[in-house]
């Protein structure tokens, strides 16, 4: 392990984060158990040491309990005990602003009645935020209320050009629906409306199905793509609803290929174990790019592989930061934390065994901590705006 | 590199091991050709210089000739004339017991009739050993008494229960069968009896076709599995009879899924290249373990990375250690030599980068070492009862 | 990261390298799009700060600089007036030279027309060449002029026999056409003549259509590896017409083991992000073998783990150099650098944590860097050759 270069080290701490993917936070009270289940993808409830017991467990443990004023790997009744003691917004505001975090893109659509609005998240951090919206919930919350197929589809594209006003990029969870081994051409009108019909077919009014169709969902994302919006694609590592190899990117390089000229941006989110396919969509395709969220979470000691990996074949401005953190404060300051030691460490050994310039290095970091983000969402992140809002 | 922290490599010297697979050593006399053909999964022979030039050719030289009193890197020539010298069982011995291996879980289903009777391994290595038995060999064993369909389904049930009665755990080599991308459901007896009917027709009496059906092998592993036992499940790496692809352990998901409320046990052995598939089913799934074994040993140098790997998703507490070692003690003393070896690195990059305090460091290797065997297959293997054991 | 070891260091950057699988170069003018546009696989063109903000980008900064005089990471425009005061040739001249390699074997089947002659090549880089020919470019040639699919074949032959006379080797890009996924069996006659008159009818005359299928892919391997030649095989990271799962060379798998005993050799080239399963094919058939070519170029910084992948499961003896250069000097000098500089540093820690011995570690990078190449292509390669012939 190549010693940290103190400079670079410097650096990246006092870089700006763009959270670009991330979900907002439980409400207060939380309880042992609500800590422990969002520290897993599983579905059963973990016990103590098993959740504790991992990467993401001791990585806590180890970033944590100093931001509450505890020694690291303090014990878990003691770390429970400081929380209580400062309060659900103290002990929240204090982890996510020692995140460094400046601005979170929030996708709310993952059980949002669980969770804080979206702006007293943002206030608690002392960041801004924009809203990411789920391009399959979306669907299905308007089907929920179709008389027919034909019926869903002339509402989708008025609520969908609502949600356009709002949203500063769009969601897609094909990986959990469909998979992400998608036929690439857009399809036709009359395949979009077969598809709807048989989908309403499915469901009962009021009580759609699943939103599970290819062709729906890759007209959703085409739709999204043609109006120069990004789509976040959720990729590799998740919950038990999800097939692992379903969830590689390779899947999805034909749909890359035919939305090149679209004018819209695909960003593979997470991607574990399957960075390195995601970095060949983005070398090959001018709109891709991709981000190794969540996994950097759930590898805490080992995360520099995945994020060596997202720095392979991907020009280096293709890549994004996230923490995909969802519910725990604690997940926020994690995603940070870990992403700047893991490049502070990785710099440092470009700088000193390959002999990358120093700047250059820096200048990487931050292509990765918010620039690049400027480009996906055609908007501001810049530091100066921070400091003027944050004023 | 990180430096080895002296405590950690201290602590993990000192751990006994249970080797939860592993199989028994060929008979004396042993001559080259026996040796070179066990460092390889090939079915033609190798050249000596194919063989020894090789990750596990080089970790052989370098750590079993000092166990027979030679330099590391003795050549071929003193190494063959030196256990000769000491004869087969203090060349055995003397592997075994430098192993510190405590407990052998051995599956004898590959070539027994070349190997040593079990105890006898066990007695060479001053160690207790258990059986492992496999499922579709059993299955083969009834299928070639078997006049039908039907009666070998009777027979089967009735061999199984009495192998029960010695077997520890049992193992699945569906991955050369028919490949691990298996339906999840529990199959019908209708489904069973119709498989068992069409296996038998492909056979003659005596003489069954070798068994390939993904019924029969999903009803073998569902009947273990609903039993309370644990299945072990060859993955990845293996010989020319496997496909690669099809051993990935991501093909299992559905299966693991469906089998988590049965009260039993799957254990992914080897997994190369596809440990972070497996680490994401454990971590996805409470019954769900993995391990590294035979990987660890064909990579000898490059061993850190698939042990790491094992260590990013699961929780620590669903690895466990084996050698995989078949007809060689000197492939039992390379799995336990390498792996405290590797396991101490990345301890050490572990407390040294990531902070992690020291014992909670030899806490998780103990867990490896031994501990979550003691989960997996219901039986103390505590040192106290081994040091007994051994007085 | 371990110190590199300053004697492995020296006999490594002292050995001469075979490239066993590279392209011409880009006549002369070249201007800036040209160079930026050969450091891409992409099709669009990319900007110079996508370009230049890559691992190869900066790596070409960081080697290529120095050659022409100028300090590492010199700035586009000085290092392009740099490259036109030197002029074509003597740039050409020192980055080829640079580079260490003596014999380039030239796969000259992808846009020739933009390149120079082959002995060109080698003149400027004072070593000597050989040709590889591209079975498909060579089929199409015949198709271009056949009147039939039976006429084809009867014409493929005689050009392929003929071609033979200089090939030293031959090359496949089956994972562009048709995907590695292919039955091992040798297609009968009948199945070749169907094939070829489908393929046929799929064309015009004097505009055959693109050759893609697998069974006219599979008899050109076949016919290669019969007459005891060596195939190589594109696998992995490529252009956009790859689907890249579909490069996996685990596919090749079944093909692998119904040609064992052909007399032929195959060799996977590139195999990025699947060295791992390449090694798999190469550890179990005597006649297959890999290299890491482009892989390397492309990662940069990051390319000891690509490197490290091949001497994973293969052989030491299974694994060649290339560099797969297309276009520009600089590329094969980088391809030779970035070896040189990994093999350096993984050797070291074999050297310094595994405990090889010096000599030992040396031994195995002369394999890679020409050895072994003597054995696949059945030609002497040997240094003395070399001197006696640049004399």
């Amino acid at each position: 392990m190549t010693a940290v270069h103190p400079d670079i080290a410097a650096a990246i701490e006092a870089l700006p984060l763009v959270d670009h993917h991330v979900h907002s936070l439980l409400t207060d009270p939380l309880d042992e158990s609500d800590l422990l289940d969002a520290l897993t993808e599983a579905d059963h409830h973990w016990s103590r040491e098993t959740a504790l017991d991992t990467q993401i467990g001791f990585a806590v443990r180890r970033h944590c309990a100093p931001v509450l004023g505890l020694e690291p790997f303090a014990d878990t009744e003691t770390y429970l005990a400081a929380r209580r003691e400062l309060g659900f917004d103290e002990a929240t505001a204090r982890l996510l602003r020692a995140s460094g975090i400046s601005h979170y893109l929030i996708d709310g659509g993952y059980m949002p009645e669980q969770l804080l609005p979206e702006q007293r998240m943002a206030t608690l951090g002392a960041a801004d935020w924009a809203p990411i919206v789920r391009l399959e919930t979306t669907a299905e919350a308007v089907m929920a209320e179709a008389t027919s197929g034909a019926d869903f589809l002339s509402s989708l594209h008025e609520v969908l050009d609502r949600e356009a006003e709002r949203a500063l990029g769009w969601k897609t969870v094909a990986a959990y629906r469909c998979g992400l081994d998608l036929d690439g051409a857009k399809p036709t009108e009359a395949e979009v409306l077969a598809a709807a019909e048989a989908w309403f077919a499915l469901g009962s009014p009021g009580a759609p199905s699943r939103l599970e169709d290819r062709t729906i969902v890759r007209h959703l994302i085409w739709w999204a793509l043609e109006r120069g919006d990004t789509v976040q694609v959720h990729a590799g590592f998740g919950g038990t609803n999800l097939r692992l190899d379903g969830a590689d990117p390779a899947g999805m390089q034909a749909l890359c290929a035919a939305t090149e000229h679209t004018g819209g941006r695909i960003v593979f989110l997470h991607c574990y174990p399957y960075a390195r396919q995601a970095g060949y969509l983005a070398h090959l395709y001018p709109h891709v790019y991709l981000d190794a969220g969540l996994s950097i979470n759930y590898l805490g000691a080992n995360a520099d592989v995945v994020v060596r990996e997202t720095l392979d074949l991907a020009p280096f401005g293709k890549v994004l930061f996230s923490s995909d953190a969802w519910g725990l404060p604690e997940l926020v300051l994690l995603g940070a934390r870990l992403w700047r030691d893991s490049m502070a460490r990785i710099l440092s050994e470009y700088v000193e065994v390959h002999g990358w310039p120093v700047p250059e290095a820096i200048r990487i970091a931050e292509l990765v901590a918010w620039r690049t983000a400027e480009t996906v969402y055609s908007r501001s992140f810049a530091p100066a705006a921070v400091a003027a809002e944050a004023a």
